[in-house]
């Protein structure tokens, strides 16, 4: 086994690494800093998987004009609390990121604003989007379309997405709860892994190549994901496309370009923000009352390992986010030498 | 076995049948047509457990004070697209309905609007409420949290509600798309018949009375539901409740009452409902041809089983409210003749 060389870096040469990779790339200063902050956020929250390596990815499709390095991102204001952005086939992250500030100057006159985003591309992880928003006292509804890769209830195909759905609660004394999920009962990773320690997986991880559920994980490898409880997941699955992509404008279903297999091609994602000011709703001295009772009343619940804490969701990534602040990011080192190549590519 | 005699009713004659019975219980004129509406629907839809059969256990909390027949419920409009609603622990569809128009009128005027409830009580199943909605074009998301039945991932105790959860969304030249989803893998009669028939159950549905999931129904029986996912379920019923619960000013968690056990309390409920003006967002020409489009895809997935079609969420409910529309509701024998009886304590 090889052993993975790490690097600890800081999140400030962390971001200025990624900007300088985005600007090499031909991105703006303003997209290549919206992008870089939610890549290296989730790289602080330990989410490695959605940090700072997709600058490798994002890099290869804007080299081939998969994504559009030039984006002029638009916002239509439809109404009070509605607006409409068109990404122009721009970086995820940056549109993700200009949405949210749109979001929260509405939702700070109307209570409530909702942010609908076409013509984008996959915009990292939701947590990043959710903190940043509850740093402000907002609570937020977030929500992605994606490739498809999940059947419905009683279909052989893939037709949805494995959508991730997130909500943020803000805590003005302590941290806010997020959680951020795709619907999709366990990631293909651990079915990979099972692969290769020669175990059988669940019965309601994964279908075979006929839609059938399958506890052979080489057989699940050919199949697809299946939703958390079953036609509940594949229905949540099919509301966030609807609100993320069909009522965005965006594309949806088998509308939705698969990255991997055409990465040359506009993916058109869509996204949906909802964000709610809380200081509409009640005091800040109230809502950290509330926040920390409603916390301390899931970890005091009587455990059923006494050595395995009750967590609340996000709880394990703003402690990451805090060591990382603290003692810096442990990072790939083939990551950061990857980014260090591709900022001496600048002309 | 004995059969279940049923008798075929309108629509029309079953809702002046609980409207008089909630008017016998001393409930005003509008709340008792608003919370007929709410029940004869679920009725209509084929949801009886949440339909017309609720006005006996409704009466009985109504009767000794657990619900109040006089409530005052009141509209803070705090934002200009949301408001908070105090249902003065009146009928929880009374309050519904009242929200739901108040949420519809301010999102007229701002695109997007909320209104969240407090002093509620059971409010019915979700989907008439998307279905009002989705009738006059709105998208909706509600939900409502409700008595604790669910641990948090690694703990023993319940912690949370099986919290619904609803999606609706339009189709002006067709069906709506509309999902009403607990949080737990199924409802805790199907473990009933599993007993009964001295099956197994499968692992993910229940936990026994130490929190540990078992294959034995009667174990099961003496644990709690799963909820779907696990924590990712979990985590969804806590950010319902986080919603519909902790920021409308309502109880939450272990805070919430239990109707069962405390009939005679208010449970102070929580409802959370987002309305969406979809005219606000594309002409109705537009969304019918995507809404069909998105239906049409969906139906047209190859099937696992040639006998089994794919189905989208509401789709059952929709089809049974148009047969119930056009043949009448089948309804239990004994829920009418008990309708009757109360009706005739009239004063």
């Amino acid at each position: 086994m090889q052993a993975i060389r790490q690097i600890i870096i800081n999140e400030d040469k962390l971001t200025a690494l990624a900007v300088a990779a985005f600007r090499a790339l031909g991105v703006n200063e303003t997209q290549s800093k919206d992008t870089a902050q939610i890549l290296v956020l989730a790289d602080t929250m330990g989410l490695h998987t959605h940090g700072v390596s997709r600058v490798l990815s994002y890099g290869d499709r804007l080299k081939i004009g998969g994504i559009n390095p030039a984006a002029n991102i638009t916002v239509d204001q439809v109404a009070p609390a509605i607006a409409l952005v068109d990404g122009d086939n721009g970086l995820g992250p940056a549109i993700g990121i200009h949405a949210l500030n749109v979001a929260m100057t509405m939702a700070r006159q109307t209570g409530i604003a909702m942010v609908l985003c076409r013509g984008s591309n996959h915009f990292g992880p939701i947590t990043p989007y959710a903190w940043l928003a509850a740093q402000q006292n907002f609570a937020s509804l977030i929500a992605s379309n994606a490739t498809t890769t999940i059947a419905p209830t009683g279909g052989q195909l893939a037709r949805l997405g494995n959508n991730p759905l997130g909500f943020g609660f803000p805590n003005p004394s302590g941290d806010p709860i997020i959680l951020d999920m795709a619907m999709s009962v366990v990631a293909r990773a651990k079915i990979r892994d099972a692969a290769k320690a020669g175990h059988d997986i669940p019965d309601s991880w994964a279908t075979d190549a006929t839609g059938r559920p399958t506890t052979d994980p080489t057989a699940a490898l050919k199949g697809l994901l299946q939703p958390i409880g079953g036609y509940k997941g594949y229905g949540l699955s099919l509301c966030v496309d609807l609100m993320a992509g069909m009522l965005s404008g965006a594309a949806y279903l088998t509308h939705v370009k698969s990255w991997v297999d055409e990465p040359e091609i506009a993916q058109n994602l869509g996204h949906s923000m909802i964000l709610i000011d809380s200081s509409c709703l009640m005091t800040t001295k109230a809502l950290s009352e509330k926040m920390t009772d409603f916390q301390d009343i899931l970890h005091n619940t009587p455990r059923i390992d006494p050595d395995v804490s009750v967590a609340l969701p996000g709880e394990r990534e703003i402690g990451r986010l805090r060591e990382s602040r603290s003692s810096g990011i442990a990072m790939s080192k083939e990551v950061i030498e990857a980014l260090i190549a591709m900022t001496r590519q600048q002309c």
